[in-house]
């Protein structure tokens, strides 16, 4: 059983305000749950409706479970989990990172995540206005890799004006992407949704990149920035 | 006004059954159903509740826009086209074409749509258990790009044995993508976002292509298959 407290928390959760201020979080789903626990996250508890052996839990029933999911269908482990520290940026500018500016989809942050687990970039610079990683849609989405792959809320205009590495911005009238050769240091700052990489972070950047379009007729006026950001990330990985 | 019977046509046309046997399809939002329009397809009605001047409308009251509509926040503007008869696929054997292999999310067909149109990519083969391009929240999600791209619900199998272009498909156990080169001809076979493709097609497929991971450790264990169409079509559309 869950007493009125622990549900009324669980609730509170799913909204950033009460999460910066408990410095707490959800994650639900067996695999991600485990992953978290796996990459060493501060569990505070678990609740599972059956059986688990990979971390201490508390069981409890579906229908609880059901009543304060934060997902469309609930799964049957739900996790508190404590939100980890911020890293300094100096430790990581040896390497390639990402930053976000404005980015606001849940899905399109979880999607990222996901890439950047899956091309090895650690960091996510994320501008103040980004969805918080820590929404429950987001880490869902990640699939897990919230677990290895860290966002850190920063100004992204300090940030570039400070880095050492080169920063690329993906923006509509920026080098083909297929013609530049990425390092093995750098930023790659990715625009919001509807509106791209604000101009107050543009005349800052040193490098804008395109991925061009095939036609030269009609087709649509931009690409996803989850699918954008793929194709990025996939070029700067190139061996 | 709406009559009864109008409102009841607009709810049917949500479901794919009765978009199937009444051949129309709905599209909310003045940018798609604009582009719909430039783009030929045959207009049945579109019901607006502001002034228009690239097609005939019928005026009506947002509220009643608001009863119908089939998204989350409605639109001021939905409309119902025809439903376009299906090309031969005959005619399409001399470019680059995409198959998706049963893909069940309304969201993913529709990114997946929009970079096919960004990548000039005109025709989709779908199995017929993808999910309906016709669907009201695929059409939101190709921004428009539905006007340009057509999708056909064949059987992939009879597809890809007939077909004199090579067919390449993504799996995890592939060749890396970043050493094949593609030619001017082809189709790339992309799985469900759960099982990959059906080991029916797999056998069939002359080359299977994989993205590879960047780093020997743990990281997520696959890519969503939107985010992997995109890095696959921007490679395949390399200058």
């Amino acid at each position: 059983m869950l007493s009125k407290n622990e549900q009324k928390q669980i609730r509170l959760l799913g909204q950033k305000k009460h999460r910066s201020k408990l410095g707490f979080f959800i994650a639900e789903g067996e695999k991600i749950v485990q992953e978290l626990v796996q990459e060493d996250f501060e569990l505070d508890t678990i609740f599972s409706s059956k059986e688990i052996d990979f971390a201490p839990y508390r069981l409890i029933d579906q229908e609880t479970l059901n009543k304060v999911s934060h997902l469309k269908a609930a799964s049957s482990i739900l996790a508190i989990f404590k939100i980890p520290g911020i890293i300094s940026t100096e430790q990581v500018s040896d390497s390639f990172s990402l930053a976000l500016d404005s980015v606001s989809d849940p899905g399109n942050l979880g999607t990222i995540i996901r890439l950047c687990d899956w091309f090895g970039i650690k960091n996510i610079f994320c501008s103040p206005d980004t969805v918080d990683c820590y929404n429950p849609k987001v880490i869902q989405s990640t699939m897990g890799s919230i677990a290895r792959v860290k966002c850190h809320y920063v100004d992204l205009k300090n940030l570039i004006e400070q880095s050492k590495v080169p920063v690329y911005g993906a923006t509509l009238d920026g080098s083909s992407h297929y013609d530049l050769s990425f390092g093995k240091k750098g930023i790659l700052v990715m625009g919001s949704e509807s509106h791209g990489i604000s101009a107050q972070l543009l005349e800052k950047i040193n490098q804008r990149v395109t991925i061009p379009a095939n036609l030269p007729g009609k087709h649509a006026e931009s690409l996803n920035v989850a699918t954008a950001t793929a194709i990025l990330l996939a070029e700067i990985s190139r061996p």
